[in-house]
């Protein structure tokens, strides 16, 4: 088989048998089939598209190009949920207490983040002693006998997948329905997934700008799931702005506090609860939306959503007295409360705008290699909808940073004491 | 004559003579002399110190050394002023129509700013219009005719000055008190000053940090006057926080009015009335400091002050109505009011610090070749002696520069009309 020979059918428009998938996802793995002839393929399916077999074809390759998770030891359906991402985005760390309340085993891997703030392992990590390394032996212990467990992701995983991203990312490859769907969906699987549940973003923060290109999207993943034999749910929700009222690691975290105590942001505790839902109904142990969303919301008011948490934090050698005392959370050394510059209704924040301030405040990392500063962020004490005066305060910022404001009070000494009248004059010599 | 002759002479603690001090300047000049023993001749010199007759004898060397400007032409006694530099120091501005209005000639010549804020003619070119450029002829006959005239320095007056000011910045031999008075002086009988007034600011934001070091500096500028037959009177003034509550140049401007107006800030407007006075006393027209005070306090009151200033604004070009619309002198894009972080009284408000806030908001030079923001700047809401309450507005920054907080606003979208409320569900596919 030439690879020039299955650039060429994609590029009239064929589709392609999964012995040619196969033949250059493990090519070029190994090396064998150079980065050049990948772009041209990917660039011809990017204007050609695929049928529903070659994705699920294409999501297989990339499972079978690496190690795989296998969580057959985890008795019962598991679970796995997915976000394409969002500021603001603390779903998961929501939804793993609130399911596994339901007695519905949560094995979750998860991942670091680039830009805005930390992904989940990094807002996990903001709790002081959670640790997120462990064996996969242990995970699965831990799964089996708390019912629940988050793991950063160590085993190589869909490697063909890292590295056809990373060269879509140079060639303008990016935004192809089947490459997105394929790339998200092999990761799940591969990390042992028995039933998914995506959380598909659209909104100006989120990498679907349309509700029309979302549900493209989302349809494409159930599809593959569907083939796949794995039952998948999405669910597409407003990423119009940023999700609840904080943005960053610490403060994140304070806020699933908050949503898990019942007194979480509306739009935060109506996403999670929805998330938190069809995970329940994809295990098959739930059925009905209905009642499976009421027993959720018993379960947040009973306070058996917020023992869970703490459950969840001990067990991970975390600090579960953060939980009645957030105080004990990383704190910034600054907050610099912004006020409004005019009166009026909020009818747009925009999320991505919000995340690169986190990320400005030390929030976030620019490169790999940036640490995090856990205690950065922002606190949006306005949302869209509300009415603001002018001067009022909009949001707080978060930050071990220096900067101008803090510089300017640096200049100031005060004292209890009314300090004694200054002489503007000292002295005349003549 | 050799210069380690000279150089031995003053490190064994002799006094120079007239010539010896006039071979080793204008070598210096002429490039004859090299940096070498400029240097070890001046640390000679701040550790063994010199009389009153070789600083004479030095600064009339300075003056020398290049050309001087001949006011003969201007009738009456022309009345110089200095500052040895503060933050918000506005005081020239303040005392040119003040003075003028007691019918005594001004005729200053200015420089430009290097650091937190821009010099007095910075700050004038503020003002649309304002015109600092002037040939000697045109200079002259302003003062003949309207009493008052400022021009920036074109003139190579005191090359020598300049030359060894750029060697002891970087050899430590800038403080030393006999080579800083006269550096001073001789620029100022170089301009043609009959009698010199000299703001000698004393304090954590001068370069004298201590009454005795400003008293030393004083009086040693004094002596030189009287050997040279220039009545000097120095008045030695307060630098322990920035003066006035403006810090920047268009605002400056607008507190310049203030004072003017009989509505300036408590400091500013003693220390420049005090300058006034001593100004009216060296012309040798007054000579009563309380009557001539009160006189100065009438001119405000009476509102002839403002009215000069309205003239002398006209005279050189610029545009008078920013008198009455002080909204038309530059204006920032964004105002950032910075909130006290405790409660207390205010002891201390380091000016230097205030002084490099203004500068990072662009209202000041780093190097000679940046340009300044005349709109940039501080205004000081609450000075030294009182009480803020915590979260109680500071400060205001005003800036062109994009700051976090600016930013953060950028973020937001604001209407009149209540927006739709939000669907934080758009849709689910399974």
């Amino acid at each position: 088989m030439r690879v020039v020979d299955v650039i060429n059918k994609k590029k009239v428009g064929k589709a392609l048998t999964q012995e040619e998938i196969e033949f250059f996802v493990q090519g070029y793995v190994k090396g064998e089939i150079p980065d050049y002839q990948i772009a041209a393929l990917y660039m011809s399916i990017y204007f050609q598209g695929m049928n529903d077999e070659e994705i699920a074809n294409l999501t297989m390759a990339y499972v079978n190009s690496g190690e795989t998770i296998d969580l057959s030891g985890i008795e019962g359906v598991k679970v796995d949920k997915h976000s394409t991402g969002g500021v603001g985005d603390k779903i998961s760390l929501i939804v793993i207490p609130l399911v596994a309340s339901l007695g519905i085993p949560v094995a979750k891997m998860s991942g670091r983040g680039l830009g805005h703030t930390g992904g989940t392992i990094d807002k996990l990590e903001a709790i002081p002693g959670f640790k997120t390394t462990l064996s996969t032996e242990q995970f699965i212990a831990n799964v089996n006998k708390h019912g629940m467990a988050v793991v950063g992701q160590t085993a190589n995983l869909t490697p063909a997948d890292k590295l056809t991203y990373a060269l879509r990312d140079v060639t303008g490859t990016v935004d192809s329905i089947p490459l997105i769907a394929s790339s998200i969906m092999s990761k799940k699987i591969a990390s042992g997934a028995d039933a998914i549940v995506l959380d598909v973003k659209v909104g100006s923060g989120a990498f679907m700008k349309s509700l029309e290109e979302a549900k493209r999207l989302a349809k494409c993943m159930v599809q593959i799931g569907k083939a796949l034999n794995r039952r998948t749910i999405a669910i597409i929700t407003d990423m119009n702005q940023p999700l609840g009222h904080e943005v960053g690691n610490a403060n994140e975290i304070r806020e699933v506090i908050d949503v898990l105590s019942g007194k979480g942001a509306e739009d935060e505790t109506t996403v999670a609860l929805t998330i938190a839902t069809y995970m329940a109904i994809a295990s098959g142990k739930y059925h009905d939306f209905q009642s499976t969303h009421a027993e959720l919301l018993q379960v947040i008011e009973s306070g058996r959503a917020l023992e869970k948490l703490k459950d969840f934090i001990s067990i991970q050698g975390g600090n579960p007295q953060i939980i009645d005392e957030p105080s004990k959370l990383p704190q910034a050394k600054n907050h610099i409360e912004i006020r409004s510059n005019q009166s009026g209704y909020i009818s747009r924040i925009d999320a991505e705008h919000i995340g690169l301030v986190a990320m400005l405040l030390g929030a976030g990392r620019k490169k790999k290699e940036d640490s995090i500063d856990y205690a950065a962020g922002v606190t949006l004490l306005k949302k869209v909808g509300d009415y603001i005066h002018i001067n009022e305060p909009l949001c707080i910022l978060h930050t071990n940073l220096d900067t101008i404001e803090t510089k300017v009070l640096e200049a100031y000494v005060f004292q209890d004491s009314k300090p004694d009248p200054i002489e503007y004059i000292h002295e005349v010599v003549k």
